[in-house]
């Protein structure tokens, strides 16, 4: 359960909806005041997303969804609030006189937090009869989905409303990062801040488009910032000699005109030492190659997951993809040659660190999923293309039976073999047994029947005569094979009476 | 294919070794040159680390990996090479010095690249006898997994060999962005150097350290860099309203000390039209709320890759979905109230969208997964916890029966019951069925076989008396129900004889 049930939100734009959307999704009601005449409508509309990205997020149980209710007044809302958020425009004094009014009706010991992105606290705080319980809790847009929170005390704000502040914000399932020194903009802004202020310095310059600079980030150095920031990057960069050795090799690049921000820090030795120090404290001994390693897979799960999107370099990997496919198909491959006196040996791969359970082990479904992979393969090798898909039609698996025999860790090599069982015009019976590559144990079998539709009517329908010819000499060849016995298995509790 | 048969890498540092992997892995052959005695070594170091990364990139058929090989000589290296990547220290006498010993016995119309990250090639080409077939080719680290790589040619450089070698790099999995006008530092490494030098004042002033500062970005920002750039973000910030609106009320902000760069490009009326102008290319009349769930998508994506990896926000999501599912068990969630006189109702969720195919419809494997988290689902109910999981025992699934029904498109809600066929010590032997929540239509059935394995042993054992005691109720109430005929069956096609 998160620390409190009833919170109020002051200001119904984009930020202050998406605290609204991810404090009731996690089970706290919500009271809001926004007198815009179009408040509500903005709502509903940040809300909507919300509901849709929040049930694709994660299938673990949210609790019962808290509710959302406009009040009339400042005081119906914060007056038996836990928590007040305010998320009003960026004014300085908009925001001092909305903390006056919020402080005429709230408890005085509810937390009350501000989402500027900027102004500091010590200023919005000045005027406050409780200000020990105010600090910057500053999201990130969208609210509901971003985790980061910073949090930031002005000169009276009480620590232990600080903490208060972590415990809450992570039982939402946010990170709360506390910005122990109060400066404008804190910290995440000043840094997106410079890069902004650089890309239009370049944009006024001519040197380069909207669309070429935003390119210049979601294809390099964005892919690595969803895991990991500049200090770490550049650790790894150093290689096996360390963050001293980088700063020893890009600290002279500091004084080139490598952007515009030409006022930079002196790297003297104490500012050297500070970094590398730091940089040590933040790997907590773990080794250049396991944080190489981290990178790497971080990486590849991103573009995995982008690749499911087909956006950004997802869009990129899915379309060497299809390049090495139609390689393979143009027969430029070893795989190309099949022995069909054998079940095919069509597909190979590694346990990918992304299937594997908790227990380390592959997990189920991933089994289906090699599965399916084989039968792609063997589609592949008759020759059914994308032409062959849009124009003819394509198998349907309609059953399939699945025995597990033995588990497999992550990262292990493994093949699968496809034995044609048997065919008609409409389908193909075949079994897929699962192999460990590397000590050739049968891991696993899954026996499926497949289904050819049309293309055009989505029904059942004969594979064409030259698709039907092309499979004969394998289930002739395969007839001769012995039929292993999880063939034609059913499933039950076979009981000695 | 490639465009390419042969390549050359001059240099072998982690750049260059970079480059080797990716070459050799998109079926390139690879001559490298470094006198350095630990070139071979850090070579193959960075060699192993590629090739584990490629194998779980993608289950695409990589073409016959390439050689890399080691010469003694820059004519052996470069003499038949089609491409020609200098990847030397960053020292503009040095490139220079290299290129032209490169141009002594290289073919002349063959494309040589400079790996540099900063250094503007009209000054690298100035003193070569072909000139118009050099460029800089910047790429990004690890050069094996990032696509990005910058083209910056100089004023001698011809435009024709830009397009060849946007060919080439695309042809090899790359994104090629040429960047049209020269200037130091190209385009990303601007944006970097920006955030890097503002990171480093931050430091140097005791605002945060180097953890804090990562931290600002991988929670946050750096989630969105991984599919969005800045002027996309801040567009979608705009709202309805769009990138005019954006500027107009963080225009302001340009002038307030929210980074060191406060030399900022004055914000007139020109340089905000070209602004918007960019910005409405970019978004190519896609919609906000479009570009809003396409934002949301990626997020999603992005922080589940992330969670398989237990790293960065997807920790802090794991740790989240961890805190839910403890509420549900401690009784805060209507879940727990069953019904065990009808199949039980444990799991519902939508279909994700990672979950659909080509065609739209939800994956074959998706559908065992499924089966897996109702399974997860009634053991929850059982009261299995990690406990349980760590001093008893589980159920592992050894068999498994699927039936496809019917398809279902993504995000459409559906969910799961699970029937209790059977039960003895070791053995639970379950029928699930997945519905349409909407049209309460059967979509596809899933009868398994589980095993009770002991947590020390790793054998089957029985399970202990309470559990089967637990169990026993369902089992008895579930007795009375119809037993599905799909239940014990058997695959094959069945003919008319």
């Amino acid at each position: 359960m998160s620390e409190i049930q009833r919170a109020a939100c002051i200001g119904a734009g984009v930020i202050g909806a998406g605290w609204a959307a991810r404090l009731a999704w996690n089970g706290i009601d919500v009271k809001m005041y926004d007198p815009h005449p179009e408040a509500p409508r903005r709502l509903s509309e940040v809300m909507a997303n919300a509901d849709r990205a929040m049930s694709k997020l994660t299938i673990a149980p949210f609790p019962p969804k808290g509710s959302v209710t406009f009040c009339d007044t400042m005081e119906e809302t914060v007056s038996d609030a836990e928590f007040i958020q305010e998320s009003a425009p960026e004014r300085e004094d908009v925001k001092i006189k909305i903390l006056a009014e919020i402080e005429q009706y709230a408890p005085t010991d509810t937390l009350i937090g501000s989402s500027t992105s900027g102004l500091l606290p010590t200023k919005l705080q000045a005027e406050m009869a409780h200000p020990g319980r105010f600090m910057v809790v500053h999201p990130f847009q969208p609210v509901y989905l971003l985790p980061l929170v910073e949090l930031v005390g002005g000169e009276q704000t009480d620590p232990a409303f600080i903490e208060k502040a972590k415990a809450l914000f992570t039982s939402i399932g946010m990170k709360p990062l506390h910005v122990r020194k109060e400066i404008d903009a804190f910290l995440a802004d000043r840094l997106m801040e410079a890069m902004w202020r650089e890309s239009l310095w370049l944009v006024n310059d001519d040197v380069a488009t909207a669309q070429e600079l935003d390119d210049a980030v979601i294809y390099g150095c964005g892919l690595r910032w969803a895991s990991m920031g500049s200090f770490m990057t550049f650790r790894i960069a150093g290689g096996e000699l360390g963050m001293r050795h980088f700063m020893s090799q890009f600290g002279p690049a500091l004084k080139w005109p490598w952007t515009k921000l030409m006022d930079t820090p002196e790297l003297d030795d104490e500012l050297l030492d500070k970094i590398v120090g730091q940089s040590d404290d933040q790997a907590g001994g773990v080794d250049v190659r396991e944080l190489e390693r981290i990178r790497d897979d971080c990486l590849i799960a991103v573009q995995q997951a982008l690749k499911a999107q087909n956006y950004a370099a997802g869009k990129v990997l899915a379309e060497h993809e299809e390049r090495l496919y139609k390689n393979v198909h143009a027969g430029n491959n070893e795989q190309a040659d099949v022995d069909i006196s054998q079940p095919l040996k069509l597909f190979n791969t590694v346990v990918q660190p992304q299937w594997v359970d908790y227990n380390g082990h592959m997990t189920e479904s991933r089994y289906l999923q090699v599965f399916g992979d084989s039968s792609d393969a063997l589609y592949r090798h008759l020759g059914i293309d994308r032409a062959y898909l849009d124009d003819v039609g394509s198998y349907y698996t309609v059953e399939t039976h699945i025995m597990h025999i033995k588990e497999v860790a992550g990262l292990e090599p493994i093949h699968s073999t496809t034995q044609v069982l048997d065919q008609d015009e409409k389908r193909l019976h075949l079994l897929h047994s699962i192999y460990h590559s590397g000590t050739n144990e049968l891991l696993a079998t899954g026996e499926q029947m497949m289904l050819h539709v049309d293309a055009k009517s989505g029904k059942a329908a004969a594979a064409p005569d030259w698709m039907l010819a092309k499979i004969k000499p394998i289930t002739d060849a395969h007839a001769g094979l012995e039929k292993p016995d999880v063939a034609g298995r059913s499933i039950g509790i076979k009981r000695n009476v």
